[in-house]
């Protein structure tokens, strides 16, 4: 890097080191995250470089973009990269259009910003080791957290990210439900139209309540700390749509929340991961998180590291990937995180249960407790309410707890469903 | 950046793009942090480059140095740039001799990494605009936070970086002091003295418990985050050593909790900033940071960030300081923030305030609400427990706060003491 030509160090603009042309951004996709990229690249202030979006790639030139009327549109992506963009932004959330597309741009060396989570779970480690190849700036800061930096700062940073276990609430939508059904009392799909109403859900949010978003982010983050290469189908990913509203009220009676939670750790016996709604202890860093926000935790030899912010919305992602933007264009290397594991085998892990069990005419509690025991299954904590009993069990593999509802089911009238609970003894 | 030689994507191995030299380091300074950044230098098994420590700065050559013995020790710092280190990591801990030091590598384009808050307080921006200037990399992440990386993201990230108010727990000493002070009902004193047997106060906390290193944080964020340039000294600084145990068992039955708290705030008024004790409700995210623990809030236009992680001690800061000698010699720009402001002036914030009031024959709880509202100070809450009466009062100066305490010790035989709240009307 060349000195910039500065004499006062007391000039306040001493620290303005980049000079003042444009940043000229080409973005594969105009939809809600597009269009907010391009509002908020018009509206910005903080860029040192004014950041301007020289046209679109869409796949119908005819919508209508609010916001985004001025911005030149395509279906020719030839005639898109023809005007030679600084850094190509991918919008377009599905995987194989994007991924043919940000490849073109790698192999071309021009920088690519992509906040696609489902892309970035599949084919990130492939993109890359393009990008390095070609030494281009490839960034998805904006694809886990959205509205937290931190992905890029750990790939930088080698010995801050030797982590052995993250767990986080990765995706904002179920958090929003669980933490409303809680305050209002409100049953799952009334509080899922509430948040759809409120613009947190997508118009279809079954990527969020069956868990698969989350999913997705937790296998990028696997990889991005050097956890291993996952696919995100090998995650044991439960949707919260067995959660009902008596779960919520029992929780509370256990002084717990149930929040989505996701998590990996990393043992002596290997890789253990999950996604599901979970029973967190409402002293837990994780069940003080509430609503949309995100969080993430991370276990290093150095400490327990926490991060929380807005994890999704067209503001945060769109600041966030125009801060990718400014990083791309300023060179230096592209990120490289720590994973030499390659791919790892992933299974459930063994944890506490919160179980439900419900019946018309319920046997008595210690009856049940007594019968889950004899298939090894121990609470040392219950609740009986209504129509149902729930338990707080100590630590056994899922095989072990379902094995032993079915045997309760066949034997008694009651039906049980299994909570995961992350409760430390 | 050339593209390394790498055939197979699927290698693990093309995750590491720098060559296996060592990065040669050469410490000013070898007291704790000095011989643990050698020690964590030596065990180092995820840096892709080896970390090797040349030679340390000593004033006593001749000082045992344990954990650090193998260290080549000089009092001549010629000498110790003789060897041509990669990185300097200056870890004196003073002003003077380190500013001088530290500009003599950054003239000579030797990269710089510190962890000093006094230093980066007081000339942070100056040594900054000299590392922009001679295009040398140099790095503070452990001054603030010193296990939680953070400084170094925000400022390549302008966007993001556009804060209008930060607050945190920015000292892990006070924290613990006024923690323990809640669990176990002991005193200052006694916990100050836990705390040093335990390792996590300084064998002279005075520093911390004061507050001035939370003040020198605190104005190393507000530059750092381009709320302009502030003296230490111009923060109403207040120590945690007003506080009893009365109060925080007062504190609690208004359900909440003191945390040394750090907070600036950027307003059409002007700014405004304290450090000191502050009462919080439980329900705050910083009155969850128990411990030694550190955390920050950063409030954006895109909405609230929250960090948390270890701010203090041997392990953290010297992983944290090596992240930063990998980075700084890897290139790309100087850390530069935004601060485009200046210096600016700053006041004390109209704040709420937990009031304790003591005598050994108190008036009547209504005398002294009714007296204080006379001064415009009206109070929500009220508790009367022994010989104290504890009061949660609307937002007002400190001035009136304690204009009105003056006139009701005059008036009456009552001592007050005002305490900081931040409370949500």
């Amino acid at each position: 890097m060349s000195a910039p030509a500065i004499t006062a160090v007391r000039d306040a603009s001493h620290y303005s080191t980049a000079p003042a042309r444009p940043i000229t951004i080409a973005l594969l996709g105009l939809g809600r995250i597009g269009s907010a990229v391009a509002r908020r690249a018009r509206e910005d202030r903080a860029s040192p470089q004014p950041l301007r979006v020289v046209g679109a790639l869409v796949r119908d030139v005819t919508m209508a973009r609010p916001g985004a009327e001025e911005i030149p549109r395509t279906t020719d992506v030839a005639e898109l990269f023809a005007r030679r963009p600084d850094v190509v932004v991918e919008v377009l959330g599905d995987i194989e259009a994007a991924r043919t597309l940000i490849r073109g741009a790698l192999e071309r060396r021009v920088p690519v910003v992509t906040a696609n989570k489902a892309l970035m779970a599949r084919h990130g480690e492939e993109l890359l080791g393009l990008a390095i190849r070609t030494g281009t700036a490839f960034r998805y800061e904006a694809s886990v957290l959205a509205g937290v930096p931190f992905l890029g700062t750990f790939s930088a940073r080698p010995l801050a990210s030797r982590v052995t276990a993250l767990s986080g609430i990765l995706n904002g939508t179920t958090n929003f439900v669980l933490s409303q059904m809680r305050d209002t009392g409100a049953g799952l799909v009334e509080t899922t139209l509430d948040a759809q109403r409120r613009g947190f859900a997508e118009p279809d949010p079954s990527q969020d309540i069956s868990g698969n978003d989350a999913a997705h982010k937790l296998a990028i983050l696997a990889w991005h700390f050097g956890l291993g290469s996952i696919a995100p189908e090998a995650i044991e990913t439960i949707g919260i749509d067995g959660i009902d509203t008596d779960d919520v009220t029992a929780a509370d009676q256990f002084a717990g929340v149930i929040r989505p939670v996701a998590r990996i750790e990393q043992s002596g016996e290997g890789t253990t991961a999950f996604v599901g709604p979970a029973f967190l202890p409402r002293t837990d860093r994780l069940a003080q998180v509430d609503g949309v926000e995100n969080a993430l935790v991370l276990e290093t030899d150095a400490g327990r590291l926490f991060f929380s912010g807005p994890g999704a919305g067209p503001i945060p992602t769109a600041t966030t990937i125009l801060d990718d933007v400014i990083e791309a264009t300023r060179g230096g290397q592209p990120h490289a995180p720590v994973n030499r594991r390659g791919r790892v085998p992933v299974g459930p892990p063994a944890t506490s249960w919160f179980l439900r069990l419900t019946a018309r005419r319920l046997p008595p509690g210690d009856e049940i407790v007594g019968f889950l025991g004899s298939y090894g299954i121990w609470s040392h904590r219950t609740l009986t309410r209504g129509q149902g009993i729930w338990l707080l069990t100590y630590p056994c593999t899922r095989d072990r707890v379902e094995m032993a509802l079915c045997a309760l089911s066949a034997a008694t009238p009651c039906d049980g469903y299994a909570i995961r609970a992350l409760v430390e003894h």
